[in-house]
């Protein structure tokens, strides 16, 4: 069956509606998705930022805020700005994504944490914030913590990081079919017709 | 009638498409074009930037090569890489663009010198280059030079560009009615759009 990877940073408004809306467009054209969460901050800081560009560059932030409220208008995508900070912190978010994809809970997660981040001007690094989501989802908060928060795990996200940069990612969401890269929640439809037409045998 | 400004620079590969799909989406929703070229040297420069982004980030670079191949390939419109130098210097291009809205043929110069930039592997800052474009669309290439070199031709672009930085402008090619602004090729449709419904009475 055809498939892609979506990177994500929790972090990343562009990768809010592409977590909204991977599922919906991908299961019509029969593709399935691997989550992949990673970090930006080890790749920004390599090309000698220390914060977002939308931050860095104002007249580039402006406009990116004003295209998210026309994107998520458009697919009927709450948006409320965070409040306090911008970019958020997501490191503990995506250890805990990580340390779902075994159980499957991974996308579930994911899309919660984007709305805490994006419509509910939560904190998401916030472990009471992280807990919640997981107790609403029928998890116990106590013991995925504990998970997320092993040697191993916090290395295995060093790593998906790694992989993401050897991979030629730069920003945040890309799409991966191979060695094939997309990037930005614009492409999602393209990278789904590619794994459509390249992998689908 | 609804209209919409195309903000274009001729070193920009995402500009390319889009002058070249402008006038038939457009067109196709009854919305007006005005075609103004600008500079993104200055905007760039005002950055921090002495080069184009995408020779700055390699791995972001790499990827808009692929990306605009795909783009084309997907749209019908060829593409060869500059063979000798990217970004090229599309200053005096951008001369003779300005200095043709009045007599209403910067659309068909345009296109012809993103042709020879991205499609024939040409020098666009070769005085021979630009002259072949005007004679092969039936123009005296020598009056025109010297209408795109006086000094008051050469402030116009200079207020061009001073324009696009004053609406929020910071990349090529944009898309602007009234004070919404649009960024890139991929957002062409939703511009016309835009136009189509807030303007169009």
């Amino acid at each position: 069956m055809a498939s892609l990877e979506l990177w994500y940073e929790f972090a990343s408004t562009y990768s809010y509606p592409a977590a909204m809306r991977v599922a919906r467009v991908a299961d019509a054209a029969g593709v399935t998705v691997r989550w992949r969460p990673f970090l930006l901050g080890p790749i920004f800081g390599s090309q000698g930022w220390n914060d977002s560009p939308f931050n860095i560059y104002p007249a580039k932030g402006k406009n990116m805020w004003r295209d998210l409220e026309r994107i998520c208008a458009a697919e009927g995508i709450p948006l409320k700005h965070p409040p306090f900070r911008f970019p958020q912190n997501g490191l503990k978010a995506a250890r805990i994504a990580l340390a779902g994809e075994a159980e499957g809970w991974t996308p579930a997660f994911t899309r919660a944490v984007y709305a805490a981040n994006f419509a509910e001007q939560k904190d998401i690094a916030d472990d009471a914030v992280l807990a919640d989501i997981l107790m609403r989802m029928g998890k116990d908060a106590s013991a995925v913590t504990v998970a997320a928060n092993t040697a191993e795990n916090k290395d295995r996200l060093k790593k998906q990081t790694e992989e993401a940069i050897a991979r030629g990612i730069y920003g945040a969401p890309s799409f991966t079919i191979g060695d094939e890269l997309f990037w930005g929640n614009d492409r999602l439809e393209q990278a789904v017709a590619w794994a459509k037409e390249n992998l689908d045998q």
